[in-house]
């Protein structure tokens, strides 16, 4: 190791939190000397690593600035050896870079400033920081080493024009904080293959792995050589220490893992359910919670979310409450034991008629209202909000709500009723792929999570007698391509019936997500899986009268 | 008029509708007819006038860039005399611009594209925009004209560094959507005073006005000559037509008013208040409400936020509800019909003890359910919550929640319960200027709107026998100093120490403040009347194990 030209490589991939200096750099220290241990001469550690990402706000606190600082001297003293590269926030004389350190001989030789800052979707990074414009190009073992963070990779012409000055390099590396979402990891696999080209060098990409609110970052840090073969990843949704060396064989740059190979995900289903359970697993525990509580209906939302709840943090973790009123099936009733035996969690009944009979009386005090209408549904689930905060507040167990992005795109849902709670595990999951998910969880486990009943039976919010969600929503097939057309492709009214959707479901279901808006504003976050989520990713004023038409105006 | 070298302008300031791009077209179609009945020779409207401002991600819709380009065109063919210049968004290959359109002879002659884009704060212009870096100046009656946008005024260097090779000009007009907080109209006193000084020029500055969303702004355009002199403002927080005459004698460019000048706030309560009352008329307006309801308890905030609301939208638009427990006193059971009675508007009375009582009952399924802590203490907000939502539901009135911003911040609330709401009046009102509010309201209106005893008694959420909000919170002096430090100036605890305030103290509500985050998120939008307030303004994680402490780490 380390002799001529061979650098042995360390990509410490690991779950940052945000705003725990101190606990980041605990993680930092044992993953270094495990990866001396291992005869690595360079060590890479992910973007922002010091301070977790996205840390938002707390960039604009002077005293963060000063303890990022503090922080990376603080790592750089424990790792008197070998050269390390981290993420932390680096201030100049007051001014915020998003920055790397590297680290050598127990002290920090040089910073690199990204230079590319994304502000679209969630990210806000001109919001804080300003953008760097000098290559960095270090020397480990006789090999050339290029830094780059995240962002800086995905522009090749502008990468060329940063390193056009700079000494060739045999190897690229990337720090990152990519987070995930269905289809990220091509491309990734697209950018680097493009960087490569343009330098004939092979990449380290470091990737964050953890949750934090609404983003799940999935690591899978890749290492991949001079001809574009990827050659290996780290672990998918995990903490995960890649070793691998890299050598320069005459024009070419060689990789050769010195660990075996992590298993990767089977396909989607797989990627969205890892996805689900680390977000609410980082969710929970990082807020200081052990233990969740969430309605059970004897419906797919909330079986499919306790059972994503379940793998997260274990069934003795998971409460369940069921809330049965007079509108409730005698099967779905049995349904929901059914998915907490089959999930093995406990379950409690409080029915809710011996609330709503006195609640309905006393707000008759208003002689318009009435126990027929929307106002009495919503009702309904308002107590059942209340019941599962009241609970929470007593135990100190975290509510999950189990809405799906379906209805929480066209506002199918009580505000502090059913969307009640502290975290909304599958706010960005449509519902088609919940019922996938469903089946893909079943099969995964090799019996019966989801009861065969609760996927086949004909969705219901069981308000008012022989309710179906039929009855208020287009066939959920045609929801869910509207929504992926508007929502998610930013695409006008006229463009998705061009496109072959019917013109009035359309137009009705666009009318029914600009109208929602400010529901969503006052609902909790939840893991995004999607290219584009509500929350941080879709930022549209509550008071709009934007309306897009199928004619032109 | 518009002989020699006189110029007569007309500064449209009016309330635009985010989205309405036909109603704002509507509105100066009107202006620019009264504009040119009384002679003008050129027209203002403010930043973005087509589409309303902030539109967010709308700028992403495709469609709502034709769209823009389209109103701008209808707007150029309805004023086929003089010059108008209006902000709209110009799209130019799929790239957006924060723009002005020059209208001359009844078609676009020039655009300006806005080259300082604000990207901090409420601010995201960098999301949508990309920066312009080329001056315009315009002649009209043998003037020289330059126009800039909003932000571009705000830093005479880089102003001057734009204009360094344009023609001279006599008169720098800015288009602007700059929202209100106090002590902000000084700001822009002094970054006129310093453009009027670097071009020795005068000044026009045409500003938005109306509430949307979390913002209010407040209009008072201006008009200034050339020795920096602020000759004439438009009407504070209204629609506005300010006319008069620009001349160019000698070295001087003079200002003559010609329309009466307007009423201007009579200090910064007046402003606060105009602004609530503004912000609340058009949030309910603009999102097609004609009526409110909200709790009414006895207390200074709900008192404060009801006339607030009464000024707004009329006391017959108004609808209190008082929901008194076992825990309220008979003197702020009478208070309550008191306050309804000095502002003029309906009381009605649902006492929650029969709803709170099988409540209770139903939650002694859980074994460790009691009626003494802090759940019960929010079970019963939250049955008020849930009276008020299902109110709201039944008669299509908007909620109005009445928490204030010192209770925002450290979370003396109870989520869904009296957070439960669609807007939140005096969320960045604190506490001890919620007090000052009231006298100021009473003392304007010549009689007690705000009864004496309201003001005087010792708040309290009288959630339990003889609570005090002093039980749980420091003096709302002391707390109001600690949260303007901390959240408004993100002063480290070491920095508020340092500055005087009680160590113990700001430890605690720093705390509070950071572990409350979560209910902020789900809290409804309501006026920013602060430098900072929460929403937009602040973006800070809920996970965030970041803790600023006295002592150096």
């Amino acid at each position: 190791m380390g002799v001529g030209l061979e650098v042995r490589i360390a990509l410490g991939q690991f779950n940052a939190v945000v705003g725990d200096l101190p606990g980041n750099i605990e993680k930092m220290k044992g993953l270094w000397a495990r990866a001396v241990e291992s005869g690595a001469d360079l060590v890479l550690f992910p973007e922002l690593a010091i301070c977790g990402y996205p840390p938002e706000d707390l960039v604009y606190k002077r005293q963060f600035l000063d303890d990022n600082r503090s922080a990376v001297e603080t790592l750089a003293a424990a790792c008197p050896e070998k050269t390390v590269v981290a993420g932390f926030v680096e201030s100049v004389n007051g001014t915020a870079f998003n920055a790397a350190a590297v680290i050598q001989d127990g002290r920090i030789a040089e910073t690199y400033q990204k230079c590319e800052l994304p502000n679209y979707g969630v990210f806000d990074e001109r919001r804080y920081f300003k953008p760097g414009h000098r290559p960095v190009v270090i020397e480990v073992g006789g090999l050339n080493i290029a830094i780059t963070i995240c962002e800086d990779l995905w522009e090749t012409d502008w990468l060329r024009r940063l390193f056009a000055d700079a000494d060739p390099f045999d190897l690229l590396i990337n720090l990152s904080a990519s987070p995930f979402h269905l289809g990220k990891l091509d491309e990734r696999g697209r950018i680097i293959g493009r960087s490569i080209k343009a330098f004939d060098c092979a990449v380290a990409y470091c990737n964050l792995v953890g949750g934090q609110d609404e983003l799940v970052f999935d690591g899978q840090s890749i290492l991949a050589d001079s001809t574009g073969q990827i050659v290996t990843k780290a672990k998918a949704f995990d903490e995960d220490l890649l070793i691998a060396d890299i050598e320069r064989s005459g024009d070419r740059v060689t990789i050769s893992p010195a660990v075996p190979p992590a298993a990767q995900p089977e396909g989607p289903l797989d990627e969205v359910y890892r996805a689900l359970v680390l977000g609410t697993r980082d969710y929970t525990r990082k807020n200081g919670f052990r233990k969740v509580l969430l309605g059970i209906s004897g419906g797919i939302d909330s079986a499919v979310t306790a059972a994503i709840a379940v793998a997260a943090l274990g069934a003795e973790n998971v409460q369940g409450i069921t809330m049965p009123s007079r509108f409730n099936s005698p099967e779905t009733i049995a349904d929901s034991q059914k998915v907490a035996d089959n999930l093995g969690f406990a379950l409690l009944t409080i029915p809710i008629e011996p609330i709503l009979t006195p609640f309905n009386k006393s707000l008759e005090a208003d002689p318009s209202w009435n126990d027929k209408g929307l106002a009495y549904e919503n009702l309904q689930a308002r107590i059942r909000g209340t019941i599962l905060m009241s609970l929470s507040n007593q135990t100190g167990a975290l509510v999950l709500t189990t809405g799906n992005k379906s209805e929480t795109s066209v506002g199918y849902s009580t505000l502090y009723g059913d969307t009640a709670g502290g975290f909304a595990v599958i706010k960005d999951v449509p519902k088609t792929l919940v019922y996938r998910l469903a089946a893909y969880m079943n099969e995964r486990a090799g019996r019966e999570l989801i009861p065969a009943d609760v996927i086949t039976r004909p969705p219901s919010a069981e308000l008012r007698p022989d309710q179906k969600d039929a009855d208020s929503l287009p066939d959920y097939d045609l929801l869910d391509r509207i929504i992926k057309g508007y929502v998610e492709q930013d695409k006008s009214a006229r463009e998705l019936v061009e496109s072959g959707l019917p013109a009035a479901e359309v137009q009705r279901v666009i009318r029914l997500i600009d109208r929602t808006e400010y529901k969503r504003r006052q609902s909790p976050p939840g893991v995004r899986i999607t290219p584009k989520a509500f929350g941080k990713d879709r930022r549209l004023p509550i008071t709009n009268r934007y309306a897009t038409t199928i004619t032109k105006p």
